[in-house]
């Protein structure tokens, strides 16, 4: 129900602003030179940390990374390795959640999930691989950052992955109780919100931002993650499923960990909107071209699929 | 049949040097200060990190850790928050390899296993959040490291885990071919030996080692790695099962990836003891305390379980 559940990735990218469309070859190869090649590794482990990350991923995290860079310094390029680092653990987090023991899906953006294809202990292994090699693109030297940068991302990478970010949050939606508005809120903030965060801060970091900044790109990206999930759960009430790729409703039977099912319709779309509004309000306090930031916001509520 | 599998630990560490009681105690007391406690993060994932941490391991890798930078600075305690990374590192990967997907483990050291206590997913969970946990720990400002500390103990750290080194060295194992000495020394030393050597790489960093000290650590380290896994390949041949809690011969039923099974017991008994006379003379060119490391060295030949 998350926005790494989706499958509905193809659909979805016709709608993308135009800065996916300009940062997208760039990341595409900086993810293929970062990645191990076959020969390099065992052919299978290869294959298969490649085939998760080239499965059509929309690249909203590394996107973010490069803006947030561009944002401060004006260049997107020095953030390249940042970026890739954020989807090298987005891309993990997709294939262990897919596995059988956790939700068990066959399909990914339309097309078999890992372990259909290599099987499961490739596909923990691939995981597995996949985060080491976040932390180790952002150490390497050829990466080109300080000691001091290295130092603060992998810090920042390290605490949104673990069990207080991203793995704690999946942990508590298996945990699977009925949930308030605030717990709600908590278990995004660490399921997918925690690696939002990651990814705009690598990139302010890579670009020198000042703790000012920093704290404005958390703003940002808590705006942005809370509206994305929120307009995420009403399109599974009211979505087209054609545009969706689920149908409507699907999230409401006997689950009351959605916005629309705990507060309705209404209350969510106005939760969205004060969320994109204090993203607005975070980048109003930035200076330097933030237009693309904004843009990927507005996206956020008015993307119908 | 790699050290890692052994579920034996009980009755090997009477045999075990004198340094693992001076050290233990600050370990464990180490370990404990970094897991996330229950109320922290939810009660599940905790209870499955803190299970595997603390099941009875003897705790080599951070003993080599604290012992590393006890040779150079005279003082083990700067070292603690790096061995308890490799520690995490070591109990996530024994979480993942004893899954019904990979080994397919019911009992580890006489316990069972993390995912017949918690269940496939929170196994998979506890794994994913100690390996972030090893990096959030050493990159952590409590840690007290420099950022240039932090930068060389991850990027050592993160090679050592990845597709290049264990979990590669994992994926080896599962491609299942037979294999010639030298690709079996390859498998090894990626699956076992790069944590050995990361171990020791990190204590040497975190008291401030120059170059050519690392480089005898790696000596030593890949000396003490290789003869432990033939030793304990022989002993799989050779050992009393009330002592190594295997029957003897349980390897080399059509299974060519075993040091007996390769060169004979003779040949593989000459291996271990040119790869200890490696280590023993990467000692000798280091200036400092090295007698526990020696005796380290010594215990791998001379242990019965």
């Amino acid at each position: 129900m998350t926005m790494s559940r989706s499958n509905s990735g193809a659909n979805r990218r016709l709608d993308l602003p135009d800065c996916f469309r300009r940062l997208s070859p760039y990341i595409e190869d900086s993810l293929d030179d970062w990645l191990p090649e076959e020969g390099d590794i065992t052919r299978d482990l290869a294959r298969s940390m490649r085939y998760s990350v080239f499965s059509g991923g929309k690249r909203v995290r590394p996107v973010l990374t490069l803006l947030a860079s561009e944002v401060i310094s004006g260049d997107f390029r020095p953030a390249l390795p940042a970026a890739c680092a954020v989807e090298f653990i987005h891309s993990y987090s997709l294939i262990h959640d897919d596995l059988p023991c956790m939700d068990d899906d066959d399909l990914r953006r339309g097309k078999p999930t890992n372990h259909r294809v290599f099987g499961e202990a490739m596909a923990v292994l691939a995981g597995d691989a996949l985060q080491s090699l976040a932390f180790e693109v952002v150490s390497d030297d050829r990466a080109g950052y300080s000691a001091r940068q290295v130092r603060d991302m992998l810090a920042g990478l390290a605490r949104a992955c673990g069990a207080r970010g991203m793995v704690g949050g999946q942990a508590r939606d298996i945990d699977g109780r009925s949930e308030d508005l605030d717990s709600l809120s908590r278990l995004h903030s660490m399921k997918t919100g925690a690696l939002f965060r990651a990814s705009l801060d690598l990139g302010a970091v890579t670009a020198g931002a000042v703790c000012e900044q920093r704290s404005l790109f958390r703003q940002y990206a808590d705006g942005f993650g809370l509206a994305f999930q929120i307009t995420d759960d009403i399109l599974d009430v009211v979505g087209d499923p054609e545009k969706t790729g689920r149908y409507a409703g699907s999230d409401e039977e006997g689950d009351r960990r959605t916005y629309p099912a705990l507060v309705g319709l209404d209350a969510s779309r106005e939760l969205a909107s004060r969320a994109v509004e204090s993203g607005m309000q975070a980048l109003r306090g930035l200076h330097g071209e933030t237009r693309e930031l904004r843009e990927i916001l507005e996206f956020v509520l008015r993307r119908e699929g």
